[in-house]
């Protein structure tokens, strides 16, 4: 780890699972879940240049994306607890020089970093709209669930301006409101061009999709084969632990299962 | 079968592997494919009512589609030679009281039809922009390929005209281009609310979907499980065996390859 890490009251440093990170958490607000960590590992991305990953929470899917880019990240979140857990972690993780959390709203980021200046765009935005679900639910958990602060048109239109031409944009939504997204990207110019939806077995209806999009792109999208999280023992499929954990956790979990 | 077939030159008469039920066919037009017995299993269909076929071809949707429901079943083939194969089809048996095959161009039906009449409306159209494509091929085939009689717009804006409110659209398309086909169908308020898409293998991507869109519905997207063709045997899986061939078949299957 980078340095000693500050914990406010109730957080708790959980381990990322891979290449030795770690990541501030707390019971109090809307902590990551299989969805981010999902698209963290779906998007394309490149070797080197400039990431942005939108609605970013804790900062999960930038930490993430260090393992596997050498690009600098950006990350909005409009939270101010959760831009700080996020920047302590990027502390925490001696990755300051990586990535940058900006505490503001992704509808006028452009304003300050410019237009069409990101090679990709990762966002895991609310999934309901506003107006939707409990009243009574904590403030951080309903603004990381609902779109409170930017709708579906929002979020997509903000991921169209700060993307370049041919730069890709990926997200992680619920498959009940996809017919909702592929319209709003293609108004905004992202065509989408490769999705996976993600079923909880073989034989279950899929509950999250995870799509990419290129900004000024022709039409013609890949289908990729159905992510299954669990077997038919109801244990995490041989994927999905790979995607989750790496390969030598996969492998191992593959021998003790006698595959 | 209803009464004697008369077969044309270079016609045969296949059997759909169903209740006993035939089609004429010919090698030298567009002969059915996985892709129509799929959709004609995937449509929820009324058990009386009306249904309509577009793009109907030798008529193999709405043959399969009398051993699932009583309702009175129109199709639309725009061409002759086709539209009569698929007539004397549906007199070889005996459905002649059930189906009834129009020759025309789906784009002004309604004119002879009337506007929001059908409760269902099928169609497996052609699946290729007009202008792509082998220029020397048999025009029959190049008319079931491509869009030469009507654009995807055309076609959806059909099936909105003729489908009352409430009623549903079923399609079978290429997983290509269905961010084009979601936005043409909400384009023309036919909301997508089911799909499901089919991959050769667990492992491949899918090169087909079934998509089936309600007239002026709310937008939620219910996302079936895959459908898999091949088992990791080569063989086809137990679930395609079902649909394409009925339970008996599928349990003798499944027996024989000691499952």
């Amino acid at each position: 780890m980078g340095k000693d890490v500050v914990l406010a009251e109730g957080e708790r440093l959980d381990d990322l699972l891979t290449h030795q990170l770690h990541i501030i958490q707390s019971r109090e607000v809307f902590s990551f879940s299989m969805d981010a960590v999902l698209l963290a590992r779906f998007a394309a991305v490149p070797p080197r240049g400039r990431i942005l990953d939108l609605c970013s929470g804790n900062g999960v899917i930038p930490l993430l994306l260090t393992t596997r880019t050498k690009a600098v990240i950006d990350a909005v979140e409009i939270q101010p607890r959760l831009a700080d857990m996020a920047r302590r972690s990027v502390a925490a993780n001696g990755l300051e020089e990586r990535i940058k959390v900006y505490e503001g709203d992704l509808r006028d980021f452009h304003k300050q970093r410019g237009h069409g200046i990101y090679d990709v765009v990762t966002v895991n935005p609310p999934y309901m709209p506003a107006g939707t679900g409990d009243q009574n639910e904590n403030e951080h958990f309903a603004m990381a669930r609902h779109e409170r602060k930017g709708t579906l048109d929002d979020i997509v239109a903000a991921c169209a301006r700060l993307v370049r031409t041919g730069g890709r944009v990926a997200m992680v939504h619920r498959p009940a409101r996809l017919a909702e997204i592929m319209e709003t990207m293609r108004k905004w110019k992202l065509e989408p061009k490769r999705m996976r939806f993600v079923h909880p077995s073989a034989e279950s209806e899929a509950n999250m999709v995870l799509i990419e999009a290129v900004r000024d792109a022709k039409p013609e999208l890949r289908m990729l084969p159905p992510l299954i999280v669990y077997n038919e023992q109801r244990q995490y499929n041989e994927e999905l632990m790979r995607i989750y954990y790496g390969e030598q956790a996969a492998s191992a979990a593959a021998k003790e299962t006698g595959k």
